[in-house]
């Protein structure tokens, strides 16, 4: 037994609320020349005053070193054990379209890319070619039937597409076609199982038809396939946690995500105040509310820390409004750190709040990388946060007598 | 392997000694309208000495938002997962009793109650009965006879008994009988495997025949079954810890789960210092030693802030005496946290101190849950709490070359 399934037996239902306001790729390492992360050269004091009421500490996705991608950050955030619970690129390339999986559904990713007369790939990225022209080809391959199996291709985003086989008893047991280096031919599909190879007889003649079909459109002639992966369903937030769960969220991968755990998906605007105003349009619907900032980590991974730094000044204004709607539990924390100074996701370990009437108060007042190594709930795995938060929601009964 | 089969392999005999002394729910959240928790308005100079010369930190009874019960704690500080070694609440009803259970034992709660006529439960407490009419009928229902089983029926206080069922090949997997609320009959039992269907077929022949026994005996005229529960050995402190180990309580369930783990229980009168009392007249016979204060935990579940206040401040006189017998460790904490603020138990982390001559002390001078927070021990689950002190008190010998 996990702290999953305890948490299933344990939790019950209440009017209780939650909000977890999710800031992506929120920590980062001290931006250069300024001795400060961009999180502590932000003017955040309605933040500061939720840390100071509540009690703080610092949360890993994985575990100390490891850096996630943002959909095993994500899980872990909900609780579910983000290498258990492993989300193949595949899928999330399909979750990231809000493409409606269903349970065995083997999804893969497509780069399109430029081959020359002997199958050598010559561009692994087409000569990046634009989302118009890939929306042409994934409908044309979308065209292509296969015996026994519903084949779906969908753009994603210039070179990118995602693709998805459904059938009974598919494996997905297999590797890249892509050789990530070019020069090469695509590599042969090498199944690991059997199911797999009913999986890699139909993507064969998959990629038969698609050579003929794709002939015409150098320099996007060719296609690579990687992340081979089976959608299963996970418990959903009802199933777990008895909570009537809402995203709210602006990017399509962060909605899939949700989706796929049970929560709705309630509309908002792109424009971060959208965020807090589908909160109170929504608040008195749901029991738990996942509230996703994006642009933390978007300008992180551009490296520009002044940038990160006014959003979540930005999102440091919506406070308020959000305590205003007096939900039992607030979290604010981040799936993982996306330091301005690394341009990209990774291993630090990100700050946490929690606030609620139950907490035991620490000494920490300010909603920092820094200042919460000192708070009351230590350095916690981020799977620790549902049990958590639910704990403080008081929706968690005894365990044993 | 966990780290318990860890430990037995590592531990060696030695003279040393280890005191453990707990404070049964001894840590809270600020007390409503002063911003301290009960620990931290206690006057308490030298539990504040051991933390000053000691190592000191948070511990997890479970994992962090579990709320335990006190069997649960119990083991967990004692070494033993409480998830993997999960006492029903059957057997804990018997161990409260000091019930001599013997593995394979089926233990049971009843609860007397009042039935109408059609058996419908008008009152789940018959009645509050005293327990004088509580002994009187777990006598005459300790007399019934059952083919092929020894059954035991005893009293345990007002309307509540514990009943054992003794036979080769008996299951647990059985409902409760108590459906919780009055105005509804009890629940048939369904067995959830072969070996509890010998137990349900036992256990409806015992409800037949109590039925006409205690027909009489309105407003208690039937009964209620909750928590079956199988007793099984688990390794004793003798096998795992080479520790001779003596457990000082003054409540029954305390003795009986310490007795279950191979303890003395040592005799001792029912005030705060008879427990140092009994400490000092056995110091020499023992190697380990728990010792159990329950009015901490009765006060906070009271919500009596001030009384739990009043006791710490009793135990903190006693502990120079403990101190002058000079143990190799003593470790002070509690076995999960009763906050008068919440009126129960709950899952917030307990403070904890190590004093040895062997310990590398942190900054902490103050033995509460805020000043513990940056203690060295940092957040540690409580089973970690005996093999640290085991080896504090050099009883664990290295792993590997």
């Amino acid at each position: 037994m996990d702290y999953l399934d305890l948490v299933k037996e344990l939790v019950r239902e209440s009017s209780s609320r939650l909000v977890f306001l999710v800031m992506d790729g929120l920590a980062g390492i001290p931006v250069t020349g300024r001795g400060k992360t961009e999180l502590e050269l932000a003017h955040r004091p309605h933040l500061d005053q939720l840390a100071a009421e509540g009690v703080t500490g610092l949360i890993d996705p994985i575990a100390p070193g490891f850096t996630p991608g943002s959909g095993p950050a994500h899980l872990a955030l909900f609780g579910y054990d983000p290498v258990k619970y492993n989300i193949g690129r595949g899928v999330l390339e399909a979750l990231g379209i809000d493409f409606p999986l269903e349970p065995g559904d083997v999804a893969i990713r497509i780069n399109f890319c430029t081959v020359d007369e002997k199958g050598v790939i010559t561009d692994r990225r087409a000569g990046r070619i634009s989302t118009e022209k890939c929306k042409t080809l994934a409908a044309e391959l979308d065209r292509i039937e296969l015996p026994g199996v519903k084949l779906f291709v969908r753009p994603v985003k210039e070179h990118r597409a995602a693709m998805v086989l459904r059938a009974p008893g598919l494996g997905s047991a297999l590797n890249d076609t892509d050789p990530q280096l070019e020069g090469k031919k695509p590599h042969e599909l090498k199944p690991g199982d059997k199911a797999s190879k009913k999986t890699a007889d139909l993507t064969n003649r998959f990629l038969g038809q698609a050579r003929s079909v794709m002939a015409q459109h150098h320099p996007a002639n060719f296609l690579l396939l990687r992340g081979f992966a089976a959608f299963q369903r996970y418990p959903s937030f009802a199933e777990l946690y008895k909570l009537k769960a809402a995203a709210i969220a602006q990017y399509p991968m962060y909605k899939g995500l949700a989706r796929m755990l049970g929560m709705e998906i309630l509309p908002a605007g792109d424009k971060l105040p959208d965020l807090v105003e589908a909160l109170e349009a929504n608040f008195k619907n749901y029991t738990f509310f996942y509230v996703h900032v994006k642009k933390t980590d978007s300008s992180g991974e551009d490296g520009d820390w002044a940038r990160k730094m006014e959003v979540i000044e930005q999102v440091d204004a919506l406070v308020p409004r959000i305590a205003a709607l007096k939900p039992e539990v607030i979290v604010v924390t981040g799936d993982h750190s996306t330091p301005a100074a690394l341009k990209g996701h990774s291993w630090h370990p990100l700050p946490v709040l929690i606030w609620s009437s139950t907490v035991r108060p620490d000494e920490v007042t300010q909603f920092t990388e820094r200042a919460c190594v000192a708070g009351g709930l230590g350095r916690l795995p981020s799977t620790s946060l549902m049990p958590l938060a639910l704990a403080h929601a008081l929706k968690l009964e005894k365990f044993g007598a």
